[in-house]
């Protein structure tokens, strides 16, 4: 047992806590957190405190969706399907865990991040991290060499949870990946068009899409002489750039990772360097860059990517930018991530309220990226066969974020159902002629619901209609059912008008038209 | 480091296993096993045996779903959700994980099958079991008291997989549910209502919808003289009835669980009863039966039920059954359960081969369940505060494999994409031009791919139309460019056409018309 007076002093504190909180206006999640932890010791008093207390709350970084919020996603979810589907994506699906080894050696440092399952006998497994790993070893066990795939699922980080803006520990990856050994950069241009395309549908305000390669970054840091095992740690701190200022990342470099200043001059020089087709050009006559085999190979599949996107009319938002390094391990080629340059602002000013600290609200908003991998298939295959692979991953969850935000600023009311009539009584003791018509409703496929009571008041059904936005009334009373008509109201006129029985389900459909 | 003699030598023998196996024609899955075993052993022989062996399977009870497969799934749930829509259903979406205590004490016995996540450091969570408990979770968490939500989502069950059959650790959960305080079985008769039509439109064959009550089963117990206190222990015997004879189910109950001989034989009597709502009226004038006046509210609800269903005309598939018991805890009134009355003996052959136990064959297929508990939201609610619910849940991943062994079975081929069209070039050095065109086709919305490759052969880009079913070819050459025309061909009765560019998209629209 414990000892109560020391579980109620600690109640009294961190009442404290919260109320402190709550005066300061923390964060809902900050609040939410605390409140958690209130309850838990009010909970531990146990029984004779009265019924147990339950902590009511989801996991911390995870959030239910409501009927809201899940038909925004289902708008969002099917712009971005209808384009998988518009260049002739198939669809896989993988289990949310996979083995433990599955996903070793394949995130580098972010491997800290993975949940583990529990040792409960049998196997070691672990929550899925991202979605490429469990595609490359999907095509590495079934040996499969070509395919265009998209698959839409969870994933899951042990990150530092930020909600506001859209980042969660439990979050959906919207990939669409192009595996096989093709001529270069056609799929990774189509990958391109694929993000352009999508961006421009969900119509979230001007994007930009970064593009750079892997083997340019190398190339780069051998020939500013960047010794070569210094290439991942100098890399991940140039992925820092759309964070810091150019100032601190050379401070990093020299201070931190042990870079002479002349060679992180000459990355300064290089990583302030944006443009096009030209720029790749340029460089591939630049006489230090063009002395790395690397580089040059990198260069000229910019060059060539960017003759592809030019025929694919993107070239407005593609920009070739030496600064974009992108974090991950197993990329090897062409990389890209997509970046609105307006929507950053809304998303800010959220959460600037609920008082993120500064530095977290100058950062512009990535919305998708990703890039080629040609050795990760080959790391499951046991005789390490390549299959070469480019794709790209929607970051969906700030795209929601801001479509939940227009939603909120909009007039427009947002419907969670897609009820086009409500079947209503007039008088008392019609239950079984309500029910007998929304039967015949529903065999023509009409959406049609009623109210769950023997004797529901016409006013009630009315205004149920109105919360809900059912367009359709269709009213049955004794004379009605006399004459062998249903009355039909129009929610929105209130205009109405006595509708045979035969005619009625034309009549619903004519006036209701469905997607 | 381990000693590689001893790791050979059980290479060795675990060899042995597999090799057996396979004479002996075991399942696939068993073998998978021990094959993954092997494997697991030969990694441990570490680096310099070669190439590290990943062992490449997925986690055990769990599988991936391949492009086939995922074009059934998506017409599965297109079915089901179609008819949760056209019953006015909004959706909701909860995390895969939820704290562990929110999962504590629902589940009873089955409570030892949740997935406990590693303890890294912060809550304890578990793999939701099923989608009802997150449910009430989040009506009492969120303070709703009226909700008719849909709900499509994985859940986790360490159970023992027998995948031929359709049972996974990781599977769907289809479930529709309508919250809140109505008159009485007119929201649980629109359940039954939208199982008859699901089950009619997937097209499975004849099916049979058990209904029972809860307090049918606790009136019987007291009136048949058990225990109050061996009520739920006869109850999970009695819910054995449709995997076991009578004999052995009385036997149960005398032997393993005390119960008196008479008792057994009065319950005996009972359980062998079905009908309609004749039955509830018999049963209502039973001598024994009317002393319990549990036993007479569910009787006198079924009679309303079944009055319900008259009007909704899906009475010719329900049964009123009272030896449906249903394991649940939480159940406090109508219970139901769908069974397909002919393909369970498709899945119980397909199962024979792979060996499966012969009294695992037997088993009929249930397709769906549920019932009303109207006390769970009340047990997460700090006041207790009852939301009554009542709710059915369609078994997705044995339609699944009914639906993969009729399309394994069926001519018809399965397509995995939506393409209508293919970009091909008949001559060498078009791929820019195939690039425009393209482009100008997918700006139109039509699905359209091209081959990545520079000049690839007229050939073989026709085989790769008949192969994934594509319906058109767009073929450009030298002299169509000249011409402004686009030939056009029909795979499969190789008809052509020469379209002028400026009719091409309507021209494709018209021969592909799209859902």
């Amino acid at each position: 047992m414990e000892d109560k007076a020391q579980i109620q002093e600690a109640i009294k504190s961190q009442g404290e806590v919260v109320r402190k909180l709550k005066s300061e206006k923390a964060s809902k999640e900050q609040i939410d957190e605390e409140v958690a932890k209130l309850l838990e010791l009010k909970a531990r008093l146990g029984g004779d405190e009265g019924k147990h207390q339950f902590v009511l709350k989801t996991a911390k970084g995870t959030r239910d969706y409501n009927p809201k919020q899940m038909a925004i996603r289902e708008r969002v979810f099917n712009t971005i399907i209808s384009s998988f589907k518009r260049h002739g994506a198939e669809t896989i699906d993988t289990p949310v865990f996979e083995l433990k080894e599955t996903l070793t050696g394949k995130y580098g440092e972010d491997s800290k991040l993975i949940y583990d399952l529990k040792d409960q006998g049998g196997e070691l497994l672990s929550l899925r991290y991202d979605l490429t790993v469990p595609f490359a070893r999907y095509l590495a066990m079934n040996k499969i060499t070509n395919i265009k795939r998209y698959h839409i699922a969870k994933v899951y980080r042990r990150d530092n949870p930020a909600m506001t803006r859209g980042r969660y520990r439990e979050f959906y990856q919207c990939d669409f990946d192009i595996a096989g050994q093709y001529d270069a950069m056609i799929p990774d241009a189509e990958c391109l068009k694929i993000v352009h395309e999508i961006l421009n549908e969900l119509d979230l305000g001007d994007f930009c899409i970064k593009v750079n390669d892997r083997r340019i970054l190398d190339g780069m840091f051998a020939v500013c002489g960047v010794p070569d095992n210094k290439f991942r740690t100098i890399c991940s701190t140039v992925d820092k750039l759309d964070k810091m200022p150019w100032d601190e990342v050379k401070k990093e470099m020299v201070e931190e990772k042990g870079l002479s200043e002349e060679a992180a001059d000459q990355i300064g020089e290089y990583v302030s360097m944006q443009g096009g087709r030209d720029l790749a050009e340029r460089l591939l006559q630049d006489q230090k860059m063009s002395q790395s085999k690397q580089a040059c190979a990198g260069l000229s599949d910019i060059k060539l990517l960017f003759s592809y996107l030019e025929l694919f009319q993107v070239t407005d938002k593609v920009v070739f930018d030496l600064s974009l390094a992108r974090g991950l391990d197993y990329y090897t080629g062409v990389i890209y991530e997509a970046v609105l340059t307006q929507a950053g602002v809304t998303l800010a000013s959220a959460e600037a309220e609920n008082g993120a600290p500064a530095e977290e609200r100058v950062s512009v908003g990535s919305v998708a990226g990703g890039g080629r991998y040609d050795g990760l298939v080959g790391m499951f295959d046991p005789k390490g066969r390549r299959v070469p692979c480019v794709g790209v991953s929607i970051g969906i969850e700030r795209i929601f974020s801001i479509m939940e935000q227009k939603a909120e600023a909009s007039a427009e009311k947002v419907r969670t159902t897609e009820v086009q009539v409500l079947v209503a009584s007039a008088q008392k003791n019609l239950l079984e002629e309500r029910l007998k018509l929304i039967s015949e409703l529903w065999e023509a496929g009409i959406k049609a619901e009623l109210m769950y009571k023997k004797n529901p008041k016409l006013l009630s059904q009315l205004q149920y209609c109105e919360e809900s936005g059912i367009p359709l009334v269709a009213i049955l009373g004794e004379q009605e059912l006399k004459d062998g008509v249903v009355k039909l109201r129009m929610v929105a006129t209130r205009e109405e008008a006595d509708i045979s029985r035969a005619d009625l389900i034309d009549e619903i459909r004519r006036r209701t038209p469905q997607a």
